[in-house]
């Protein structure tokens, strides 16, 4: 029985079984971890959740998306820690620890995929896969300096792979380098149905601007100034329909109901003892009722085609990633459920709209990193991509 | 994934895996549970921890005592909830859930041998193993009404089971029927190496009996009538040496330095993050010094001595297994770490001694079990087995 973690902290302590690489492949030479949601034959797979965990028995088979990153010729590292049921941005699990955030030791790494961007930002693989249902990639990519994207939903297989919230859930990855990242990207998006040709539309959508701590959008500052060198001047956009309220509530009750329809059962059926957060959003989840449910599915198709609108075929939104720097890992739950609901309302558009999204590490605010993001046009995910290697090379 | 639980919520949601038992035996026609703490082929071990089981794996032994049990033709039904590393005396696991009290629906079952206690009291099987280290056995037993028993130390091999203190760690098991109980014994024990032969002398240790609550006490005077029927009149006798406060200091310092070694070093390398009580407790037992557990083992000496010179080869202590009835389910952790301390007091001369103890399900008080215990000479268990169906049938 292994006493010592890693130093990361990061994954989960399963024995070790063998897992099988290709030999030679465009991933050769990378290795990668991935968020104990999805499947990996030799392993259980636990969601965070010791209850799931004990249900799981060992998987016999690989998710397809770990699959292809071994068949071409990834080496797996192993399983990280994934926030409880993966329903939570924090970067804690009440019940398997708190990884460590590579990049800035004393805050949180973020949630839910808290172990993956803790290996990656803690040096202990190349790339990590993670999901993003409401920010849970691109979070943390934000709070460990990480290159990070929620792709186009629907994108990315999601069989073998424990649901949240299902039409909200994407698979995403984490990587600290620009190459190794798209080198992943080209694995698994394969071609884009949508690829931007022409020109760059940078769109500045003011209102999300608005919504970052003052003195975490001062310092963005030159971040965008490198994306401008990069990408042109950009045209000023607002990006809430009706208002930042209604795409809020709309995102968390069809988060929420979703998510009480996948695993409510199973909660309210053992009685599960959730940890602190996940334990009230679940009980919040539970009287979300069909109506508000139905109503927030109204607005969430109009804000898509209000989105798509704005995008058009070649816009490119840039966007804070998240409110501020991570939080510190002593913040007190009630402070985390606040950041939590102001990062929701920076995250959700993409979310809603099942938009990509890509991170980029290009800041640094309060020593610790803080992400610039670039939502594009659906279907676009490798054009984003690629101007985030277009970026890095101008910067 | 099974959505629901056993109505005790006493078993851990293990995928079923195949285990085969003997065709005929003493044991057939009884099925029996396991504690979560025994290896049993085909699934992993926890001991109540969401770590220890992630570090597990499958197991591939039975523990013998289990392998006992299968040759004996009884028919495995699956593994329990235990306290976190079995540390609690209270029935519940912050991770895993709360067993069902099968007697008493509304108060706790006990712990830490809490799912398995839950599993013979809710009619879900025939008997179940637990163990017993500070009374994990005779407090579930006494809490449940269930006849429940902690062997002499090092009676039952702990091969192939978690420890917690290695050197007050018994294996024990439960029944409802004295019959089934005593079938296991026969199975378990062997033949005894000290059994009581001619006629028993009852003491009544006053001391203990005034740990007890008052109105316990008195609600047990039936059950005292029925073993003095059974019995003869017992003899008055003390049995705390120098003082309770020292009896007690030694069992807790001896437990937590144990516990300490067994599982310190796994819980402060994974900063694992433990259940309420169970964190208290090993935070506390790291501050153990050796100077404490040295001057514990030499009173431990003592007491022994003392304890076999008023044993004889003939005494049989009669004493309450618990000072009350079971808790309430809603009892705060703090009132509940109250009852333990109580508890220890009566339940740490056996433990402390390593004499064998059984407790007898002979009476019901604020519409709840309580148990009555017998404790023998070191090596005499069968007899007191075979005391506990004397006094059955007198009954």
């Amino acid at each position: 029985m292994p006493l010592m973690p890693d130093p990361a902290r990061a994954f989960m302590p399963y024995p070790l079984a063998e897992v099988v690489h290709a030999a030679s492949g465009p991933l050769s030479g990378l290795s990668f971890a991935v968020k104990d949601l999805f499947d990996v034959a030799g392993y259980p797979t636990s969601g965070g959740s010791p209850l799931v965990l004990a249900l799981s028995g060992i998987k016999t088979r690989h998710a397809p998306v770990v699959q292809s990153l071994l068949a071409a010729g990834a080496r797996f590292a192993g399983k990280t820690i994934s926030d409880e049921f993966a329903f939570s941005l924090n970067g804690s699990n009440a019940h398997f620890g708190m990884p460590i955030n590579g990049a800035a030791r004393e805050r949180l790494a973020g949630g839910s995929s808290s172990g993956s961007a803790a290996a990656v930002s803690g040096g202990l693989c190349d790339f990590a896969l993670g999901s993003d249902t409401g920010g849970s990639v691109r979070g943390p990519a934000s709070h460990c300096g990480l290159y990070g994207m929620r792709p186009s939903h629907g994108r990315i297989s999601l069989e073998g792979c424990l649901p949240l919230a299902p039409s909200l859930d994407t698979c995403g990855w984490f990587a600290g380098g620009v190459d190794a990242f798209a080198a992943v990207a080209s694995v698994l998006l394969g071609t884009d149905p949508a690829p931007i040709t022409g020109p760059v539309r940078l769109l500045w959508p003011e209102d999300l601007w608005s919504l970052a701590d003052p003195s975490a959008r001062a310092a963005l500052g030159n971040a965008v100034g490198q994306i401008r060198a990069a990408l042109g001047e950009p045209e000023i956009v607002s990006t809430a329909l009706d208002s930042f309220d209604r795409m809020y509530w709309s995102f968390r009750y069809i988060q929420g109901r979703e998510a009480w329809i996948a695993n409510g059962p199973l909660i309210e059926g053992w009685r599960m003892p959730l940890g602190p957060g996940v334990a009230e959003r679940f009980e919040w989840a539970r009287t979300i009722s069909d109506a508000d449910h139905s109503e927030a599915w109204v607005y969430r198709r109009r804000f898509s085609a209000h989105m798509d609108r704005l995008l058009g075929d070649r816009g490119v939104l840039v966007l804070p990633t998240m409110p501020d720097v991570a939080p510190l890992r002593i913040t007190a739950e009630s402070a985390l459920e606040d950041y939590r609901n102001r990062a929701i309302r920076l995250l959700a558009p993409a979310g809603l709209a099942g938009l990509p999204q890509i991170s980029l590490p290009l800041c640094r605010h309060r020593d610790a990193p803080l992400g610039i993001s670039l939502i594009g046009p659906r279907g676009s995910d490798r054009s984003l991509v690629e101007l985030a290697q277009h970026i890095h090379k101008t910067g």
